[in-house]
């Protein structure tokens, strides 16, 4: 089991209540699988519902069901479903994403930067439903005109999670005209921004479609460093297959460095059995036993 | 009477007030017969007086009776209306509307983010009123440059409305320009952004309009399975005959698996003797006792 | 007396200060002669010095010693004017408003929105000077992208207000491109809104320019029946004759069903004494003594 | 010493308070000579340094040495040049100007509503700081988008500053495309705003550019009726020479009836010397003693 | 070591940490060498890596290597980094920059007024991690549509951070169409504004591209002036020569009058041994005694 690095921003009396969370997130491994499950905000039902979508994906204790299924992941969704469905999946870990958009509207007057709810409310709530509610999860959309009350908001709520013990997670997606959203180099500027704001990890787009992948995975190193001691997990993306999926998350855990992986649509999409399948699979591969190093990016460069 | 399912954001020492409050909204039958009563904000005097409206709706007054006319019927309105005549009806169950806007003005204008009260008023009202006041209600429109406030408010209020053993209805209306208001579709994502919210109940549009009802009963499971443990109930929708509207409500719940139906116009805008017994012939096939089952939505589709 | 009915949201403890106000406000016939006194805001100074304007009126003082030689008369205007005139004019009842917006600047960008005292701070003043302070008056502008703040603001300063003891009185406009601000049925919409958010008393326009006055006020019933329980008092208008005014609102009273007129420039753009007279003569119909009655609306229409 | 007229919204536990800082605001007079020293943000550093300007005025302790070297007169600035300076200057009344926008960009986007510090802060710092600080200063500017927010928070400031004995003076600027700002009749509107909002002095412009001075001083009678019990006191304007400043500031006082008068560039562009020699002339025939007497407006005019 | 001026703002019992935080920020020298680390979120990775760059800077703890290899500099940087990094950099003095915008989006909606972070989670966090925080920093931008916000939220923070006894240093930039951010009267005026705010030392703009290098030094005695009592330090600027930066800095010491310098990119973007050069040579000639003298800049202008 890792060394954990605790930030300062967590006070000595919640120090134990912090490694519990961050050991409950990571499986012990200091690793992340993520179930992201913030899309029936994200993309209402689309993601859920259709062709190509497993019928069983259209209830949202899918989710649920999944996510107990695979030993290690931490569930990522927001407070109601939690809420509706913990009394039945008590041994989960609980990450509540604190804010949200829907895909309805215009790009340039979508903002989701107010946080649905306190870092109190949330303690709150895990006193009283004695869930293992470990942290919160906040989306940062870099640029445009709320970019700023973004940034102070997510700089409270971390800060509030830290001085409750609970970890704080980042989803970072730099937006723009001129922004490449799978430029690595953008990429490391948000992963950047994340360590700042003292996240404990940043979920970060990966450029899945190039040629040569190992390159690529190498190339993300950037993202990495960048990031400091913020740990980078990738998002999963669109659908691939499961092979795919187990091939370059090993590339960017052994190659670029990162520490995990956030997978939504991949896995709920599919059926229980299969999700659970690719879920156990992710999990092997990454809540693997690692071996105690140091970081040694500057001189590997 | 059916088992509640209580959500976790109620502490427990509320249990028993939501309980109390869930039975007296649903008649202890889980499902609810909602009149809506907050178009004297929404439409102005537009409901209430007119041609082919009857002259006994000019009264607010109307509202009242027909509400304490039919027999489990819960009564949603704004603070305001409830004060000023509550005394005269204090058998009735009330839900606050607390929040709305005029039809006045151009709709990208529009905006009804703020809650009129915060709930701890309103459990002030209820306990200096002595009142029946079960929950609150409010209007969310998804998309549009007011979502993200009016998604950080609510989601709020639903918590506080919990904290305090009230419960929580959401009207969710998908607006926008390339929005189909009555696409199934795009109702059951308006219904899973209110079951991540944490609502106890959601009200959405239905497609009255359709060629075949059965079919688009059937269709609409994609609603109920979206809202998962949050139960959905449909609009009136604009002035039908009674036995239209008891039609397809027996549609709705029988084959769609709704819970209820919210009723506006298409109830005050009658006299109060036909009023009421609309009312009560929805009572009777909303409030009938039920066969208790489980869920059966992912092995019937 | 007529009996005062009162809101729900006044508290118990809080019972005999509200009969108080409102039998100060309404000279205890439950009618009301408001000297509507916020014009130096409104207006600026264009309604209290230039031609037809009694010299008089430049100074704001004139507005106090009319309103102190009208018996039963309640004047409202700003705090800083009752801060600091009303320690000579000690036996008068004031009602605060708490907004206002000059006439200055496009019209789109006007808002009022914001109360510029809190509730809390005119209790205080009113503890501290002893001045016989016996609500607040706030401006709503239906339609236009600042209702949605107005009507949060008021909605909360009218609780506010009922939880001390003070009246609530609205000016309620609907404002917009296509909004004809004379028109019955709109204005009725407005008076609708007044009754959701619980004011005791709404000031609204009246169609004073229309052909056949006794129709006029006949079909202004549709506005009291809208208000409900919110008693109706109409605007003075534009600059008339006494003889006009005295006529107009006698219909007003007794065959629309309005309880009071508000009255502004119509009084103080005149001299002292005649405006006194006028204001006297307007006191002695409106708090005439009245036979009690039920509300016959519904039977009569 | 004339007697003191106490705005109610001064409770009794400070009303000693109030009149000291009223004296020595006034030099116990109830005339004010305001220095006024907020141009650093209004015209950053335009006004102290440049052709025509004494290089004295390039280090803002100049402004400080002005003012101790003219008796009776009252220094406003903002808080960090008397948290910096005033340790130095400790027998100086200070008024605290909380607002304040610099001269860039673009006019409509001006904005200075927010109020830099809160009465309670400035409170504080006279507590720790033992200065005397007299009162608060704000800058209203009536028209635009920003008058709602501007309005609000300038009432809450002054009853905030009454509540703790402070006095308040309010520099009112009428602005819009079609406003006129030398126009005596708006800027009497703006002083009538002043009055409603419960300011001890209303800080005006004055139409320095005139052709009969005497005709002028006697139209600009109408501001200070507008004014009712606020006192008004006219800006410097643009650089004139000693003489011009010491008879139109007696046309002012004698034929007007104002209270004072404020000036800036007038006074701190010149060398410490003309400056305290300017400013101790004004002070001679502003703080003269003065024979008391009733107001007299209405019966003069 | 020079005598500290302690603004009033400083309360009694918070003299001794302000002087303690002063002098550890300025190496009792009473000037600062401040290693400005907040690029990470302006400039996002573009100054970490790339042609040019030092791949030691890919990683931020760089940045803490390099602040501890300079003796008395100081280290302004986000809470995240310090949070992260700080244990183990624990004898560095730290100022906490509280805001930021990234370089993405159109330069017409950056903002960045919102603090992050207020001045009491900084004194929590500086009481918690028991590091040697001596302040806070704050980027302002005058001009535009944020000013207004802008102002309002550093001039409570400043006062807050005086209040606990902490120092303020502002980065001030005039911004706008017409604004040539290099003129020496343009920077003079933002100096004044930082005076004007309380701030204990400000950060602005030199015009380094100058033909002659003495004259611009002398005319930048204009800024000096401008800041009065508050302290001017002068940005690195765009990388230059070690050379060229220790003459320059020479010359706005010695010339111009200012009291340090900050410097980012020009001493991060080098590899970890030419930095600590630099930074020493710096150090050597910012830190170095000084003989005690009194502001002459009045008589030498």
């Amino acid at each position: 089991m890792p060394e954990i690095k605790i930030p300062l921003s967590v006070p000595t009396s919640k120090t134990s209540e912090y490694k519990r969370n961050y050991n409950l997130a990571t499986a012990k491994t200091g690793r992340l699988l993520l179930i992201a499950g913030d899309q029936k905000i994200e993309h209402l039902n689309d993601d859920f519902f259709g062709s190509g979508i497993s019928k069983e994906d259209a209830n949202p204790e899918h989710l649920f069901k999944i996510a107990a299924g695979i030993p290690g992941a931490l569930f990522a969704t927001h407070l109601g479903l939690i809420s509706r469905y913990g009394s039945n999946y008590r041994r989960l870990p609980y990450l509540v994403k604190i804010n949200g958009k829907s895909n309805l509207g215009p790009n340039e007057e979508k903002n989701s930067s107010a946080c649905w709810w306190s870092v109190d409310e949330i303690v709150q709530f895990k006193k009283q439903s004695k869930l293992n509610v470990v942290g919160i999860g906040y989306t940062l959309y870099l640029g445009g005109k709320f970019e700023a009350k973004m940034l102070a908001k997510v700089a409270r709520a971390i800060n509030a999670a830290h001085q409750n013990g609970l970890i704080a997670i980042l989803w970072v997606y730099p937006r723009g005209k001129n922004v490449n959203e799978e430029d690595i180099h953008t990429i490391a500027g948000g992963a950047g921004v994340a360590a700042c704001l003292d996240a404990d990890f940043v979920k970060v787009k990966y450029p899945y479609k190039t040629k040569n992948n190992k390159l690529t995975a190498e190339k993300f190193k950037e993202v990495i460093a960048a990031a400091g001691r913020t740990k980078v997990i990738c998002v999963g993306g669109d659908k691939r297959t499961s092979k795919e999926m187990i091939a370059t998350t090993k590339e960017q855990l052994t190659i670029s460095g990162t520490n995990g992986l956030a997978i939504g649509r991949n896995l709920h999409q599919r059926s229980f059995s299969e999700a659970v399948k690719l879920g156990q699979d992710l999990s092997t591969i990454i809540h693997a036993p690692q071996k105690k190093k140091r970081s040694t990016f500057l001189g590997l460069f």
